[in-house]
């Protein structure tokens, strides 16, 4: 292979990597769609200007190979439907969990089984700073702010920890587990900054720990099976493979009828992850090129509807603090019955003015919980409802 | 795609599934030669008649999927060349680690990186009797029983205790991460009939777990570059991922230049596990067909050496039986010194009749850690060496 160009902003920026001068070029529109180019590589990032310029690389005959999980998120489609028309590769390893192979794994390994639940830590920033709560007892203001000074989150860490990277990601992975379009605004977002040490705690109280979560997973639906897609905080036992990645890394945990639970852990972001996984998709590319094929285009044909959250099946952790006497526990106990949510298990903590009620529930829909948890919460017997979290990991 | 024949050992044996009499046939050698055949399945198993079938399949025109791992550590030169010359497809997902996509990983994803090591638990026998003897306190022989109970180990567990099962795909995983032929015999075999009760709690003492590894890794040798290829019982750190795979699951860990650390857990065996990497690679090779290519052959370009065993650098883990008496500490200090072993830490545990050093050395090579074993025994002062074990999974 030859490198053919490398489009830049500035030409005289310093570069770790020297490059030979007169490849550089910061007319980027103009070199992707050079006769003489087989394959652009996309890691701009963002939404434009490298949406047009994926797209001009295919119209003109190019192959793509990108590393933007944003533009895959929001606008997979329209790039999947140009590299189809142009009869190109569109490889995007790189796009979900860093250089962890996944995307090859779900669109070609599994092919031949059924997927029925993706369950990924995507988002090292977040998992980094869940772990710190976890074995510190940090709060999530002090957790962030070592997360900074260690260059694990940025100045401005919205996008990581309220839950945007890791939905753009969920997203494309429930498009390939389930050959469906879905897009980041179907997912069901909820960051971290509400975690409290307290919820750590309690987690930790009941052999759990909690993770964010992007959640991809056939259910059953009126019409039949629907993807339901998510990205929230949530409790999972300190049992399940999930629970040992620990700092910074990645990890994509995957169900199916025949290979059963698979799971795949490795460093999620950074320089070095992100050129493995892109070089990677480089020689698969390049031989396809060298062949006259290509690789699997995009798989939509199950075309599943996308479940509203209010109708996901998932099972609730509650601390509540409760005033301390006689039918306290039966009046809660009948605010979750009057909603059809069955208890799994509740536990009293305490006595007197600290008295306590740990409930999980079975699982039950999203919607019945959150009116629970309303209903919870003018009741006079209870004085605050300290912790709500989802259940994941573990059986309904 | 078109089931066109299955071939049986007996027509009339009792099937879980229901297989169109008209489809089955005892003539395996004539139904992998037939004309409108264009994907041959081997989960036969073993040698012969395997490698003959396979063979045979190749030269008429058929492309093939196969899960037989002994036959391609045993000969899997001979099977790739023969699918060059015919211009066919081998795949074999499922001859390692059951359905953990790891075959295609390590030829696709990390094409553009450099492997530097590879630590499976590959076998999931051993690593269930391990398991067993880690949480119970048992010893090998109850362990085993217990898994020949539960169906983990057969009535004759030779192939997986003995570590036969672990180092032929301990011979794939060297090939395809070093581009290298690498083979059967070219592996150094221990398996865990010798391990006690008594090394796994030494293990415990020390935050570490006993695993079965098959280990394959890039080591400098005076000609450049080697590899060195082995499958031995080794003690890693409980904070290591592989040392929460329990039970019966696989995992591969692979390191790399650029990606870092991967790690590929799953189910190891079974028939639906072994079923899901037959059939996406079965998808992957119907694909190929269809658009007239093939996927990536063998690749060995590297052509890499096998270091011999002696000459590999491990950590060794000792348990010495020492008299009580002045000067025992540094005799036995300078054994190691003799044979040019560092040591890193060396603990004295009880007192008077029952003193005993528990010794971890840093990294040697094995020929020098062994003989430093042997003089050992022969010592006045030393009444036994009660565990040696290597120690794997950290810096050395």
């Amino acid at each position: 292979m030859e490198l053919a160009g490398v489009a830049v902003r500035r030409l005289d920026a310093p570069r770790e990597v020297e490059v030979p001068p007169h490849l550089l070029t910061t007319d980027a529109a103009a070199l992707v769609t050079r006769d003489d180019i087989d394959v652009v590589i996309e890691v701009i990032g963002g939404i434009e200007p490298a949406r047009s310029l994926i797209l001009s690389a295919l119209e003109s005959g190019a192959s793509v190979v990108t590393a933007n999980k944003a533009l895959l998120a929001e606008d997979g489609p329209t790039l999947f439907e140009a590299a189809e028309k142009a009869g190109r590769d569109l490889y995007y390893e790189a796009a979900v969990a860093g250089a962890i192979p996944i995307v090859r794994p779900l669109r070609e390994s599994l092919a031949g089984d059924r997927v029925t639940r993706v369950l990924g830590i995507v988002n090292g920033t977040t998992n980094f700073i869940l772990d710190k709560m976890d074995t510190s007892g940090a709060g999530f203001a002090d957790a962030l702010e070592e997360a900074q000074a260690l260059g694990y989150a940025e100045a401005d860490p919205t996008a990581d920890v309220e839950g945007f990277d890791a939905a753009a990601k969920a997203a494309i992975l429930a498009s390939l587990a389930f050959h469906s379009r879905v897009t980041a605004a179907d997912v069901h977002r909820e960051g971290i900054t509400e975690v409290t040490a307290g919820d750590v705690r309690s987690a930790r109280d009941m052999g759990s720990v909690v993770k964010l979560l992007a959640i991809a997973e056939l259910r059953e639906d009126a019409d039949g099976e629907a993807v339901s897609v998510r990205v929230h905080p949530a409790m999972i036992p300190r049992s399940h493979p999930l629970a040992s990645v620990r700092e910074a890394y990645n990890a994509v945990f995957v169900e199916s009828d025949a290979a059963g639970q698979l799971m795949f852990y490795g460093p999620g972001a950074g320089g070095a992850p992100t050129a493995s996984a892109v070089l990677g998709d480089l020689v698969t590319v390049a031989r396809n090129q060298r062949d006259g094929t290509r690789g699997a285009g995009e798989s939509a044909y199950a075309d599943r509807a996308v479940l509203p959250m209010g109708e996901t099946r998932t099972r609730y952790h509650l601390a509540i603090d409760v005033e301390d006497k006689a039918g306290v526990l039966a009046a809660v106990a009948l605010a979750f019955a009057e909603h059809g949510v069955s208890i799994q298990t509740v536990r009293q903590e305490g006595r007197g003015n600290d008295a306590q009620l740990v409930v999980v529930s079975h699982g039950a829909t999203d919607a019945a919980l959150s009116a629970t948890v309303d209903m919870l919460r003018t009741m006079d017997i209870v004085r605050e409802v300290t912790s709500v979290m989802r259940v994941e990991g573990t059986e309904e």
